[in-house]
């Protein structure tokens, strides 16, 4: 009930490491968040998928790779890859770090049950059944080969959920992002993930990916998640960042306390995604205002993608403007004002209220060309305005503002009542 | 620029007249108007369709009658059936009596041009071109035998526009609905319409029916109208106001100064329709306080359809709670809140800002039996209420309103921040 | 029931002169056909639309043209185009020119009631409706605005059908082609114009146009009509010829005595269009013995599209060659045989069986390269070849046949049992 | 090349026994073909699926059951339930014994490598690629989960299916009908499964189950298969024998030498599922004449379904019928004549060829009511009429045949000219 009140905050390996994060990566991450990132709010370090995996050293999935798994046919950490783990120790070791930083950890999982332990027919924690008892017959991830889905009208199946859970609460995890299990919206198992999360014990924000989720589930899930992806996996390109306009226009309806639609992962500064390990992020520095700007004012959760230890001035300005994270964390009823084209450019404006009265005025200029973008708040009266990401020149007349816009930009101010 | 820049309200004919309406009938609906209603904000007095054809007398459409129209194929008012546009006055006598009691004139127009200027081939003002040169040859409407549509790319449609809008100016018209022109969205069409309108001299609403309109087209509508239906005709059926629930859900986000989502007219007091003439609207009280919430929060503009003589004291207080029209003038942002099945029983809440800080709240129970609903504001603080129906008991706990709804029931709430 | 027995051959005057043909035009045609044709079978001429428009010069529609019309909202034809037509004789004259050849004559209509005629109110024929009451209100023509479909469940609906086919009884007409009625297919308006041509009292040849017909009606189009067009308008591309194999190879089933899928006319010879008056086809000499061939053994009725006078040699051999009419006239169950890509020169095989127990074979490359087709009989045995275009050169043992065959070309063989 | 030439007759274990069936059944209904049916052509004796499983006892499947394979990762029957396959013997053994009746041996397998292969992570035979490197990591069946699709851009795919094509060539197996491959039509895997086996030294017919198979793969099937199911699984259920007549109407041009549109089994005489062993077939008397005549004249492959040896002297007399078996296996160009609605019974009548020049027309009631069928040859002439059935009681004049038939049933006649 208490958790996810406010976007969440954080960072998670998966832009930058794939498959193949290690204890290393995490706590040096961790560190710099610590450092240089807490005191805006940030908190939570997030290990994305593999980590039971041994050989796992890139983006890509080895298929059919032997897991590193306990005698129930629950998925354990790669001890080579996760020294802390080893003798049983599970990811406590490492959680306990990143606690003792005063963060919180986060972990990936797949949805379902290893296949291994499905075609081994190993035992089940607190059941009678075996793994081959409950696996879907059916249900597989089109990515991955590792898990089958369980079958949920089976018995043991419940036991099993609540047996991995029991396993992260004595871990100490404070988040669980849930994959294969957002875009298709397997319903049962949604809800029998959330049954066993509450019972388990622990709070830990929920979170389902990938996208994109089905707008027509949204109240289900806001009722069973804490966020969901409204989008397949986000990277560093202008065309995926323009199509997000139109995913936030559909989804800013169903944002709130505790339920937040998720526009995915930030991918700035150090991408180091295995092709090429010198990579940086490729969205220009307009792109990146404007995705934050979005991110922020449609109050998606924030989680960075980059390797923080390689962030340059600009891109560490990006995720410390406290202006912007004020607005992420403390704005609400956000939604477009308008979206056309003024002579042949294509431009945006996107509203929300502060929680002491301000407006949150966001413009974006979605064309090709410099332009001056125009708008107006539903209100009378007179207002005076603050710049965000302090660009500077803007005209405004009581309620109405005008600025100019670079191709791909975006402004965002703050206005208060004046009379 | 500065029309509409609050949600029209008014009276219109068609609910109770059909095809029917008569010089007497608007100005009795007028003249109740101006003394019972003017003091709240209702100002439009819309005479619906069919002010051409003599003969009609009910709701029904006398499939290829015969109109009244003068030398250039503009069509004009049935002299018996308003007799005050005889001798080519046209409706300016009866916008005139509108006007002197402080109330503005409406009008109903189809989309098009005259099939009998057509099949006559008759002159157009201000150009050589007939009325055979411009008419389309395969756009009719599904439901009306009198007009086809305009082919803008013929030299000559501009010119007709121009003219009928010039005539409507004369008569000093004040709002036009025009017809057959909303659900397809013929956009060529719509553009010359609006720069008729434009070029005419005088200051109208526009108003684009029937809907249901589309979502994809919001753009353009709310730079080429004042309101566009979202909705085919609504009547006094749970189910057509049930379903507007997800109509306005998808519609929230475009509705704002000058630029309306309309869910129609309300079907209130006496719906003298023709096949039953003692007939009231089949609504029950609490679903008539449900409509008049969703319209007041939603910011529908508020166009009664029943027979302003014949209103009960019942439906005079649904007109004339200062609280609701108030909310319906002056809140922006509304959006639901959640929409969800509790103990069987299926419920939703949405929230707007009031224009003095305050949040509008409004409560609905969809479902068959009694149930209570609970919603929180997104903004921490604690609140006092107002009920805007006043029907009194509910509980409140800092942000967080709960009370009882009867079955297709609703309640209005105005809370104000205390600290 | 004895009518169409085998699919129609003819003449008609849609592609070489569009809705402009003339009494002139029909008579120098049908002079020829007496001459020249008749002898191998060729029998209907057919006068296609417009006959009616006295401004009618060219392939296009005037639209809202004013028609010749009888007291009773019957179209008749226009005098200074069929001067023999005066005095009320309607084409009675021009069909008993026809007769005399010891041809037959066709015509072409629209499907329901003109408009001019409702928006004047005019009489019916042996009821006391009008052309009012009976005209539907929302169905017309996508390409000509002279009609109203007529409303079948109206009174007086009857009545009109059976008035204008009394009316083509009157002047002989022995083939009706009706448009506007087979691709949407009013299935009640198909069913009274049937019924009006079984009282009517003559024997005609019932045509519907244009297609694509739709297979789900199959079975109903051949209890209520002779032939339907099973493409669009069929004109002299490659392309369109390419994809009349995909429609015969759906429609093949449907063909029998009475009820024939139809391909539509053949652009060979002169093809007057009027955008160019010195046209001859574009197809080549292989595509027309193709297009002759597919024809042939598929059924369709052979209706002559170019001028006749003007034909050339080799446009004479193709219609007057015995075998590939026989073919035409006397096989039945025709089907494809295969259809495949054989080193990337896509080719397919037709096979029908002949009333003497013949087999009919035909060999089609549908591709850029000359190419070698073989194809083999369902019957073992030994076989002698006829080959049908005189071409020469194929390969045979006992049941199977090799050729070669030009790109877009095609061969038609006879084959006999001997043993 | 020489295979398949006609449509195969046969005997298949499914419908009976499900996954079930052992080498003392396969024997059982083996010994009772070759002493009555062999004279009538049926031959091939059909192991449907499982015969790799120890557990299967019925026609459920065990999921991810652990299946006899050999070092290579191909599955090896039970010995349990295949005790002359013991010492690696495999299947010859059997089908010594089914040759040795003069009859052929027919096997099922399922599209794909083992699982359990995969996970264990097996050889192949003929490459150093493994299990593992070949399955499709996103290929499954639906209903079964034995196998991964085989990746066929993978090094190792083709000498996979070589190998197990090599081993059924050892087996001598005469038939293969590879399963959960016709409705999808994975086309490169079904292109490596021929070539497979092309090259492995034996002529085998190929049969693609289960259906419905895509009318747009049908060129592609005739080439790639010698028969294909145009269904799902086919059961004594009134409704499936409905559908397919639509089935057939649309295959029927597809039928030819080495490719057989496959109507599936027939479901006669003893169906032993296991749900019921006193189980016979559902079907009618008059249904299961209906199915024969149908899946005679369309030329279906005839594979019984029921147990043999408890055939009942109307069962034996539905397959041992010359005539029916006759039209089957030597007419050709089989298609509907009409499909209509006389009095409010629906009937249908298929017309084919006989190979010495006579016509097969089959008539059908599709309806509840006892009817009368009339059909009409296509070519002229005086006949004399043979009743396949024996009925009696019909009426010919000239080229055309009346009968009464009742509900669900059929007639099939051949007709022979005599002038």
């Amino acid at each position: 009930m208490s958790i996810a009140q406010k976007p969440p905050l954080g960072w998670n390996s998966w832009d930058c490491y794939g498959a193949s994060a290690t204890e290393e990566i995490i706590k040096q991450n961790a560190d710099y968040m610590a450092k240089n990132l807490k005191q805006f709010g940030w908190e939570y370090v997030v290990l994305d998928i593999e980590w039971s995996e041994p050989t796992a050293d890139s983006h890509a999935y080895h298929k059919f790779a032997e897991l590193c798994m306990d005698e129930y046919s629950r998925l354990i950490p790669a001890p080579n890859r996760f020294p802390s783990s080893a003798n049983g120790q599970g990811l406590k070791p490492l959680a306990d770090y990143v606690h003792s930083l005063g963060l919180k950890f986060g972990l990936h999982i797949m949805r379902g049950i290893p296949r291994q332990a499905v075609h081994q027919n190993c035992k089940l924690l607190g059941t009678n059944k075996t793994a081959r008892d409950i696996a879907s017959t059916t249900s597989i991830c089109m990515w991955n080969t590792e898990m089958y889905g369980v079958d949920c009208s089976q018995e043991g199946a419940k036991e099993y959920y609540e047996s991995i859970f029991k396993l992260y609460a004595e871990w100490e995890v404070d988040y669980i992002k849930i994959d294969d299990i957002c875009r298709d919206y397997p319903i049962e198992e949604v809800e029998m993930v959330k049954a066993a999360l509450d019972s388990c014990g622990r709070e830990m924000v929920l979170s389902l990916s990938p996208g994109p989720a089905q707008l027509e589930k949204a109240e289900h899930m806001k009722e069973h998640c804490n966020m969901w992806r409204i989008t397949d996996d986000f990277w560093d390109k202008w065309e995926l960042l323009y199509n997000m306009f139109e995913r936030c226009e559909k989804w800013c309806i169903h944002s709130g306390a505790g339920h937040w639609p998720d526009a995915d992962m930030l991918p700035i500064g150090p991408i180091l995604q295995d092709y090429d390990k010198a990579n940086r992020t490729k969205f220009t520095k307009d792109e990146q205002i404007t995705m934050m700007t979005l991110w922020s004012i449609f109050r998606s959760p924030l989680i960075i993608g980059g390797e923080l230890t390689g962030f340059d001035e600009f891109t560490l300005s990006l995720v410390t403007n406290e202006e912007i994270i004020d607005i992420n964390q403390n704005s609400y009823g956000a939604h477009p004002l308008f979206r056309k084209s003024v002579n042949g450019v294509e431009q945006t404006a996107w509203l929300a209220n502060c929680n002491n009265g301000d407006f949150a005025l966001a413009l974006f200029n979605l064309g090709e060309k410099e332009t001056i973008v125009t708008a107006k708040l539903p209100v009378e009266g007179d207002y005076t305005i603050s710049d965000c990401w302090n660009f500077g020149e803007c005209l405004m007349i009581q309620n109405e503002v005008s600025c100019n816009i670079p191709p791909h930009g975006a402004k965002l101010y703050r206005l208060t009542r004046t009379k």
